[in-house]
């Protein structure tokens, strides 16, 4: 009898699960609006809820799931099955996630970062396929990385190996979220973008962004930002800029310590494309010694919001030993 | 009969050269005023002397030799046994230095980057035993680091990971010697603290360093600078204190991209101490997620100077198999 995996992501804003039979392929899913920022016992809760319901939807019995993975946004020590933080929400710190969710599902679980999930399913099963030194960085409301090297998952020593963002690149810059100055993230996520686009509609600037935001200008999102962009909007194409200049520096540091012989690129920000992977690719190749331009391979997401479900998935079957 | 190996490490002020034997003791050593700022050819016959000097000093013959390992400063891949650049030499550029000394020497050559071969060197016998995840970096003439990972070298896609000397830290900041602006090397290496000084000298600012220095402030040494400011020399702590805290930022960035356990710290300016590690460790501690700190141990180097030509000389040991 063949048995499969859940693969959990558990995001800023919402958490999708999904049964995951051979090939990465998504056999039945579901989305729920719970969220990392809530209690941890309403997000235990929430993800017992979306895998029950997954499994129902692939017309699957309890015994047909051999484990569950879960990918975690937020410094996850995977050995230990820790959250070791989680943005500034104390709930989260140092709590045994997987020990929870074992309980509430009674199935072996395995914990990870949401990104190195991602990193993971696209080694597996999309654009990483083949790649000996993979770093898959994401560009969503926040910025990390995953790194498979050699064909394992690179966590490093306290499980957050690939916390990117978080690298400064412009000391005494805007303050970030983590209380530092300047980080990647400051600069290259969708809540930096929202910020840049809100100190520019409050400057008084003459720009579409007004009128896309109506009277709440902190909720610009990334992809009004596109919109604008590609209206000819002078603001919104320089904000553009700015997060894709601050993302090929991210690249550049990568390309520089890490020496990838690929990178993907994936979250909600990456499909807007051009105006913003042309800043970021020409600040890539000017800030990394010249011999290295081309080293890495630079391709999109083939996963895309799915490649942390399926990771995480897969990294359950890694758990389990043979399944479907 | 036991066979033994010779380290090379060839730097940009000297070649030093070593027969090493077991447990990395140095049993017998030369140092050449020949270095790699010099055509290849010098540096080739320079090498050969330098082998063959040591061994008649260990009081060997030739065939006790099983093989030399050699650590040169640039962008080497080890694999193919080619130097890709250095510097802006374009004499190195893509020149098969392994091949070459091979036939030079008539015996099996590794060839290496130098911090790639100090990182082994302190990972096999210095302070870098027992770590599963660590980084070796150096402050010197330059700034460059090595990784072992998982007790291998990591030498990444290309041969050149562990590049943290031209990650950039302050875009639009003094121009490095690879031609870009604010690179790690543009403010911590020991060129960047001459080139500061000399800035300062030039600016007649009241210092001691300028009767340290003579008439020629851009030959002014980290050790001139490190007793300009043990003398109180407010000029020279100063530099002191920026070249330490762009060293912390480029730590860093190790820190929360490689998540390593150890972090060993080698190289001639590192001698310097408190005046340049005490902004050093307080710029890594400001610089990263504050639960990360703690995650790596700081460490200094033990082997120092040697740490390269033993590293260099167990790599030749790994290739030539079991020897003395």
């Amino acid at each position: 009898m063949p048995r499969y995996t859940i693969g959990v992501d558990i995001g800023g804003t919402k958490i999708a699960a999904g049964v995951v039979g051979s090939a990465g392929r998504v056999l039945a899913r579901v989305t729920s609006r719970a969220h990392a920022g809530q209690p941890p016992e309403k997000v235990i809760a929430a993800t017992l809820q979306a895998v029950q319901t997954v499994q129902a939807r692939a017309g699957l019995a309890g015994s047909d799931i051999a484990a569950v993975g879960v990918g975690f946004p937020g410094h996850v020590h995977s050995a230990r099955g820790l959250v070791l933080t989680c943005s500034n929400l104390p709930a989260w710190n140092n709590h045994p996630l997987r020990e929870r969710l074992q309980e509430a599902l009674e199935l072996p679980v395995v914990l990870d970062n949401d990104c190195n999930c991602a990193a993971w399913g696209e080694y597996r099963y999309g654009a990483g396929r083949g790649a000996r030194y993979l770093c898959y960085i994401t560009l969503s409301t926040g910025c990390g990385a995953g790194i498979v090297l050699d064909g394992k998952l690179y966590a490093g020593a306290t499980g957050t190996a690939g916390e990117i963002g978080h690298t400064v690149v412009d000391p005494g810059g805007p303050l970030c979220t983590c209380g530092k100055r300047g980080c990647v993230m400051s600069y290259a996520c969708g809540m930096a973008l929202s910020r840049m686009a809100c100190e520019r509609v409050r400057r008084g600037e003459p720009t579409l962004l007004r009128e896309l935001c109506g009277p709440a200008p902190e909720q610009i999102s990334g992809e009004a930002v596109a919109q604008a962009a590609a209206q000819g909007d002078r603001v919104a194409q320089e904000l553009l800029a700015t997060t894709g200049h601050y993302f090929g520096l991210a690249l550049s540091t990568i390309v520089q310590l890490l020496n990838p012989d690929r990178i993907v690129i994936g979250g909600g920000l990456a499909h807007i494309g051009a105006p913003l992977m042309d800043p970021c690719l020409q600040a890539l190749n000017e800030n990394i010694h010249p011999s290295l331009i081309g080293s890495a391979e630079i391709v999109f997401s083939q996963l895309w919001e799915d490649a942390g479900m399926i990771g995480a998935a897969d990294l359950a079957r890694e758990l389990a030993g043979s399944v479907q």
